[in-house]
């Protein structure tokens, strides 16, 4: 089995999108009450926004599943306030249930959380609960920086998020750490904002003890764990100077996903990360669409650069395509033994 | 010869990051004027920092000349206003003529620019043009965020910036792209700030038209270019999804140093990025100061890791020793050769 774990919902209708820009655009009238959910949105018009984008890609690549979350980058925390956040993450939610629900052999949730900047994380305890406990979502998407660009909230080590974990560690879900966009323009989103925040997130985890107070806390960082594998030597030497444990310390906790768009790219990832560490993921439909001329595929087919990695044993490779993912994510398997009962 | 184009000097004498901290506490009281420079440091001074320091770890690594900044972390544009910037900055470049007319054989100097958040880069270009014509300085170092953690400056792209890098084409003098210390809580500096500071840089110069505005303007992004070679197919496919020319266009203007602290990141920029666009640099003394007890010898160790790699031919490895700082720094070679010129 192959799982992807890392897929966003970039394809949702039309509609859906609409909504959230009339709901920002209502946050313009402070006198009016927040826009409520509006729209309708048919079982077919999901099945067509699936059919015709994410699961054709998915099987022809050869990928079974996806662990499948709202768009990042329309989390877009920093607008409103945690009502507006509220209202915009249960309607995400739903949506991904839906597709879940449509799609069960193909797609398994991770919720997107109703952060908002300077609001303590608590107020996401009860989306998490209900997502995990009644809609079945194994994990969740944490935005280490809900201001969207200015990072004004304290760093994940930070007591603030304490509440949050304990939920998670409680539900045992780990969340990906994840920004949104930036409505910075300093950073590009994708091109900048994305692997600072995961370059970022990893130096917060090598400067305090977290995982002392959370030992069963699970981090995924994406996007290859944005410069960290690059500069592994700086990381353990920094680590090393400011007498803080080895980083496999902390890779009992913190994970890396394999979106990295080529092969050199891949193979420093699986050449430094060791193999308990490293969860397949593509990120699709998303953040790079095109093809790449130098070799007449998708520059975010990744399974692609990892099979072609002659020196990655065939169990190495078993434990990034599937063991990896039932290990960091544990509700996974009863997700899925629950569906091949139902299918009995 | 070898020459490292990144070298601060970290280990000025004491009395000057005093004198820093006395400034920056005069700031509290702004009914006072600003405290000017009132510390003597004699040339034996400046020998003993250098000679205990900097100059026998080059040699013993080899390394003929070091291209020579202030401390990058000691910039700190946030602090004060633009007077503060200035007098710290004079005193910073100062120090490093200091060093470089002491040891003229050993070091060319780089200085800090007298940036201030949201005050225009013209500020600048007095003290450019004072170091590089009459103290014979060769680039200078520039601050893509002079907030020093929240970006509150525009894109190094806009034309807020443009007088300093006219400034920098008619002197013909290249600037290091490099943040400074970071005052946001969420970003470790030379863990996170650094390397992000790189990545978001360089995906600025790959979304507007900056070098069609300046043809022979040069930028080289340090830390062996943050995230950027680890993800050159997500820059690739960015680039290409947004129309922009490809990456190998941005190559005629952006160079990356080979400030990675271990073999496989060694490897990867030299497989991915063309061997006319890499620089050798190691930071010493700098960001990190361990020995690595895999290898037995230290992290900043750069040299080493290049020496090791076999498959770099001779020709190639020689543009990254000395070649392409001749190119990237074209007053170089004048300052060497009037060196030359008076030894004879």
């Amino acid at each position: 089995m192959i799982i992807d774990i890392h897929g966003h919902y970039t394809t949702a209708p039309k509609q859906f999108e609409d909504w959230r820009r009339r709901q920002i655009e209502a946050l313009g009238n402070p006198s009016k009450p927040p826009l409520l959910v509006d729209y309708t949105i048919t079982d077919d018009e999901i099945r067509e926004s699936i059919e015709k984008n994410q699961l054709p890609i998915q099987r022809a690549r050869g990928i079974d599943l996806t662990i499948f979350s709202p768009r990042a980058g329309g989390m877009a925390h920093h607008y409103g306030n945690a009502v507006t956040s509220e209202h915009w993450t249960v309607a995400c939610n739903d949506m991904i249930h839906r597709v879940c629900t449509l799609y069960p052999d193909n797609y398994v949730g991770v919720c997107q959380l109703p952060q908002s900047p300077g609001v303590s994380p608590k107020n996401c305890i009860r989306e998490l609960e209900r997502c995990v406990r009644e809609l079945g979502f194994i994990g969740c998407n944490l935005n280490p920086d809900p201001s969207d660009g200015y990072w004004t909230d304290p760093p994940l080590t930070d007591r603030y998020w304490y509440p949050l974990y304990e939920k998670m560690v409680e539900l045992d879900v780990p969340a990906m750490v994840h920004v949104s966009m930036s409505c910075n323009p300093a950073f590009h989103g994708t091109g900048a904002h994305y692997l600072n925040g995961d370059t970022t997130a990893f130096m917060q985890f090598i400067q305090a003890d977290l995982f002392k107070d959370f030992p069963t806390l699970k981090m995924i960082i994406p996007h290859g764990g944005g410069a960290v594998p690059y500069h592994w030597g700086r990381y353990r030497g920094l680590a090393q100077d400011m007498k803080r444990p080895p980083l496999t310390e902390l890779l009992k906790n913190v994970y890396f996903d394999t979106c990295v768009y080529h092969k050199p790219g891949m193979e420093l990832l699986l050449k430094i990360v060791p193999e308990d560490n490293v969860l397949f993921a593509s990120e699709i439909v998303g953040a790079v669409k095109g093809i790449d001329p130098e070799t007449g595929f998708h520059y975010d087919d990744t399974k692609r650069y990892i099979d072609e990695i002659d020196w990655l044993s065939a169990a190495r490779r078993d434990k990034v395509y599937q063991g990896n993912a039932f290990k960091v994510y544990p509700r996974l398997k009863a997700r899925l033994d629950k569906r091949a009962a139902v299918q009995r």
